[in-house]
């Protein structure tokens, strides 16, 4: 059985079961201990056991140094099956990294192999009351102790999976101020906490100061614990300096970035199952006689126009951003590993430029999404033990987490497109030259006969995006509120686009091989599957343009005050 | 005090505080008695014994007679505080409509003085569980009895407020079949069957034979019971004939168009409470320097530019919402009260026109803008004690119950559009006679040098509803399954569009006003959000147009068996 085969077995015979009953029966704390939901542990132990928690991580480490594209396309699978049970993988993948990039070898040799297997499960610790999108304002502190280690106090919450009963130890990846930090992100620390120290021999030592002050009760993925923790209440929690001082927000980024291409790909991953589970209701569900069917006979709902439209809708919209993620993902390899340089700065252009366009869009659109999948379901859809309404419900997050859409949106306009110019200082050079091949694409599909419709749609909605983009680059300094303003539609844009442009190629592949007498349905759905994003989905992007280049204005003519 | 600052200050202090604790403990059925949340008996006797119960009906029966624009008004109240209480009054004087307009004078005189005063409830039964958006499959039995009664039997489902403990008495209006009954739509009859017998002297008698089997465990209102109710275990229910055999279905929309029409309402009332919600908490929430602010300061995150976009698109769909609304409430009232004949043929013309737009474009924008109301309060708002996830649930159920989405659209396509002809045979001749004044309006405002941006606007957006209104007709007839895959886009277009319309008209009232010297921040709020709805959500209308007039043969084009 191929890998992919054998992750999807996986998700769906050890994860998937265990998501409704983790809905239910969320993770609970008592006195600074966390009791996972029933199954929890021993589906993660297996994950482990069977080695796809080593997956994603250098082979250096343990783990299987396997490629982004495919550890990315595995991962949907978790996530498609529980977004809960997946977070706690993908937080400690992502503090993997950032151990890996950033620390000592000493750090990398005592934690990374155990964090690798699974053994021992990571977080990443930002956020405080008064810290949310602004982390700047972020004031835990550390100590420098007489051994080289410091003393960490402070509050943090919405640590996501900071405490549970999964793992024998978890490591703590908390930004903190030296003593002598200069204020705002330019005194941010990067320390290690574990909860357990670690012997010399990796063997556990004591208790460290830290603690599970309590976890939320949320809308959604109730079996991923998100908890309060709380650092030095019995002076100070031992910590390790990563890297060097002052330059921890930099370093998180690098597991910052990592989890947002993972959000996005929770958006994906609960699109897919939700519109998995819709499916199978219309297939089954009996009710009514469709519009213009001769037979007077009752059919299953899938028969009738508007389910119809509305399933299509959910695949299309699931497949652009599948097409988005892993062309991201396959840049990522190449950005690493490509023998040309030329083509690794570029894949690595790409990245920057589109990962906060998967978490944005990605997460934006699985809350439609999910919420088209209750509406198929009708009256039962509202019904919790239909399961619909879980994956609307967990979806709720992902726009929020590991950064907002609007931050997210803001370094799409900002460092990704208005601040970044090549070396003859042209700046969006990146986004320009990505929109030029689209254009190009799109016009070359508009001079082939079969294909003309998609690549007429195509090209309006690049050229919506390129005058969105002209309007951005104009007004991001001379007004900067107004480009604020038209941040987030402008990252709905682009996401579209961008989509659109990579089902518009997979249109024209799948009718390559239907034509070379290609029987399968695969290349068949696809077809259809890419003519109706171009020519339902695309044409979105006129009046998203629009809201940016008119709207923009509009809404900071609305004094706050009268809001 | 005024009627409406009175209905607010009750919505404010009675009915809001027992909303968020409704949800956490919501209605509880045990052995068929169903005990309501904490709070919502106390608060529904005090809503009764103050008149607000009484306040739509007619005076015939103990009601206020007031105009519907201005009840509709006041029960926008209400559901803004909470959508599972006032769904209790408001089926109850749908029922009472219902019966006042086809029961006999016996029936009218013995249920609704009660019913009208909150003393006895009223329920609508008619789905079942192979009968949902399907009507004609119901297969509930009515039988003569030899006294004139009829004995009933069935099984009915999602019947909000089927049974509680608010009222002394339940009054369901039940759709069943009796023995010689034709098969489909036209083969249902009206039953009335009280919960306990009515004696001659009003007093009450016996339990009747149904009861309520369970109740739904739901994504929102929790506090509004969703019963299953099982009618004739013991032999049968008495029932009572509403009006002539056969004909319930058609007098059970007095009751459904009623129903549809608030809860569009419950949609602009949710929306106008989350809007509130996350205003509050986006002008105490300090988080970070605002972009282009030279104070260096954090300040509250309403000036921050994206949350000031999110908050502006919340307060004008929502006015636009409402604007629609109560300006169907008004035609209500000319169709009924107007002198000129041709007048209220016109009013009850554009009243049937748009019902299925209200209730479909404002159920569903209903979702979008609870669900931007969690976004604004970034991580606090997926906590369920902050209160927004509560709206963002309770909102998912309005473009599902009352008719789905769909339901609605191939109304609107349909019996409003397609269907309607007027004395020389043309078809959809309200439509696009409201699409003629609009189209005007649009050119006049273009010619208005302060508004030609949004006369504009709305000059486009008019071209395309009329563009996807001559496609609908084009193809009703020759392609139905087309114009079906279209019809949830061409409501959303038409609701977009004549809110657009209604805005436009306010911002010239607006602007005259303040022309005229008025420094009322009324009118220059007005203003703004009327602009930011023409220039940020109008544009969107070409798109809805493309998807309608292109993209309905795409969704054909997927097979079935592809999805």
């Amino acid at each position: 059985m191929p890998s992919s085969k054998r992750a999807g077995k996986f998700a769906a015979e050890v994860i998937d079961p265990i998501n409704a009953q983790g809905d239910r029966q969320g993770a609970v704390c008592r006195a600074g201990e966390v009791t996972t939901s029933p199954g929890y542990k021993e589906a993660f132990r297996l994950f482990c056991d069977t080695g796809w928690h080593a997956m994603p991580a250098s082979s250096e480490y343990g783990g299987q140094g396997l490629p982004h594209l495919v550890s990315m396309a595995v991962s949907e699978m978790w996530k498609s099956a529980s977004i809960a049970f997946g977070l706690c993988p993908m937080l400690t993948n992502g503090a993997v990294k950032a151990i890996a990039e950033h620390g000592s070898a000493e750090l990398k040799a005592k934690y990374l192999p155990k964090m690798v297997a699974g053994t021992w499960t990571g977080t990443m610790n930002l956020t405080e009351p008064q810290a949310g999108s602004d982390l700047a304002a972020i004031r835990s502190k550390a100590v420098p102790a007489a051994d080289g280690t410091y003393r960490i106090t402070g509050t943090k919450i919405f640590i996501t999976w900071g405490e549970h009963d999964m793992a024998e130890n978890i490591i703590h990846l908390v930004l903190a101020r030296l003593p002598d930090a200069p204020p705002g992100v330019k005194g941010i620390s990067l320390f290690l906490v574990p909860k357990f120290l670690v012997n010399d021999d990796g063997s556990l030592g004591e208790r460290n100061d830290l603690v599970c002050a309590s976890i939320e009760h949320k809308l959604g993925i109730h079996a991923s614990p998100t908890a309060v923790m709380s650092f030095g209440e019995r002076g100070g929690a031992v910590g390790w300096l990563v890297g060097e001082p002052h330059k921890g927000l930099a370093y998180m980024f690098t597991m910052m970035n990592y989890a947002r291409l993972n959000i996005g790909i929770e958006g994906l991953g609960v699109s897919e199952r939700a519109y998995q589970h819709a499916l199978a209701y219309a297939r089954e569900r009996v009710q009514g006689v469709p519009i213009g069917d001769a037979s007077g006979q009752a059919k299953p709902i899938v028969a009738h126009p508007d389910v119809r439209r509305m399933l299509l809708d959910m695949k299309a919209r699931t497949e652009a951003m599948r097409a988005l993620s892993y062309w991201v993902a396959g840049h990522m390899d190449r950005a690493k590993h490509h023998p040309d340089a030329a083509q690794r700065a570029r894949s690595q252009a790409y990245v920057d430029l589109l990962t906060p366009v998967v978490k944005g869009w990605c997460s934006e659109s699985a809350v439609e999404i999910t919420s088209t999948g209750i509406q198929i379901h009708g009256g039962v859809g509202f019904v919790e033990e239909t399961g619909a309404a879980q994956y609307f419900r967990d979806a709720r997050i992902t726009p929020i987490y590991e950064g907002t859409t609007a931050i997210q949106a803001n370094d799409l306009i900002g460092r990704k497109l208005a601040r970044e110019k090549n070396a003859a200082g042209e700046t969006g050079y990146t986004a320009r030259a990505l929109q030029a091949e689209m254009a190009a694409f799109a016009a070359e599909l508009g001079a082939d006969a079969e294909l003309a419709d998609l690549g007429q749609a195509l090209a309006t909605a690049v050229a919506a995006l390129q005058a969105a983009t002209a309007w951005m680059l104009q007004h991001y300094d001379s007004t900067p509120q107004a480009a604020a303003a038209g941040a987030v539609p402008y990252l709905e844009l682009t996401g579209t686009v961008v989509g659109g442009w990579l089902m518009a190629q997979a249109a024209r592949i799948a009718r390559d091989h239907l034509a070379a007498s290609s029987t399968d349905d695969f290349y068949k759905a696809k077809l259809a599957t890419a003519r109706y994003f171009a020519l339902h989905r695309l044409p979105r992007a006129g009046g998203l343009a629009a809201a940016i280049t008119m709207g923009s204005g509009a809404v900071l003519d609305m004094p706050e005050s009268l809001l």
